[in-house]
């Protein structure tokens, strides 16, 4: 059963399309990673914000990717960061045509 | 360009088959909604908390749909919600196969 990672935190940007070309290295990056299988990145410029829902195999993979990320976000100076991780309800994700299998 | 609805709340079930049982029909309604194009039900029975990422075709039919929901909720008792809207990444979230189109 795959699990849903999301996470948000607050960023100053960038946003757009200087977001995606500072990021895009990092972006390739993230398809390498353990289990992980989709990442829609999010972002918000009015409330500055940003982040990421993610889909991973399992929930190890996704735990094992959070730990790593959070120590990446420090880094770049955020702390704050909200991240929780799911299990996915299968049936309900198939009626309203959720892109999980 | 595609809007992200994240929700989630602390709820004590039911999880599982029993929460797909409880909820088709909600989903089914879900489908209706102005501006819906998906959702992924997202569940935690270890903290109890439970949510769901929709995607939207604006921002204006993502708030509205939150305002609806966010008294749905309320009604069933749950009044807690974290709920935010993003912006999606698009070349971003292309280089990492977000099921964003």
């Amino acid at each position: 059963m795959a699990y849903l990672l999301q996470v948000d935190f607050k960023m100053n940007g960038p946003f757009g399309d200087e977001m995606a070309e500072a990021f895009s290295d990092l972006a390739k990056s993230i398809n390498e990673e353990d289990g992980f299988i989709w990442k829609i990145w999010t972002e918000s410029p009015e409330t500055n914000e940003s982040g990421g829902i993610y889909l991973f195999e399992t929930k190890e993979t996704a735990e094992k990717y959070i730990d790593m990320h959070s120590k990446r976000l420090a880094g770049f100076g955020i702390t704050d960061v909200n991240a929780k991780i799911f299990a996915t309800n299968s049936k309900l994700t198939e009626i309203n045509k959720g892109p999980v299998k």
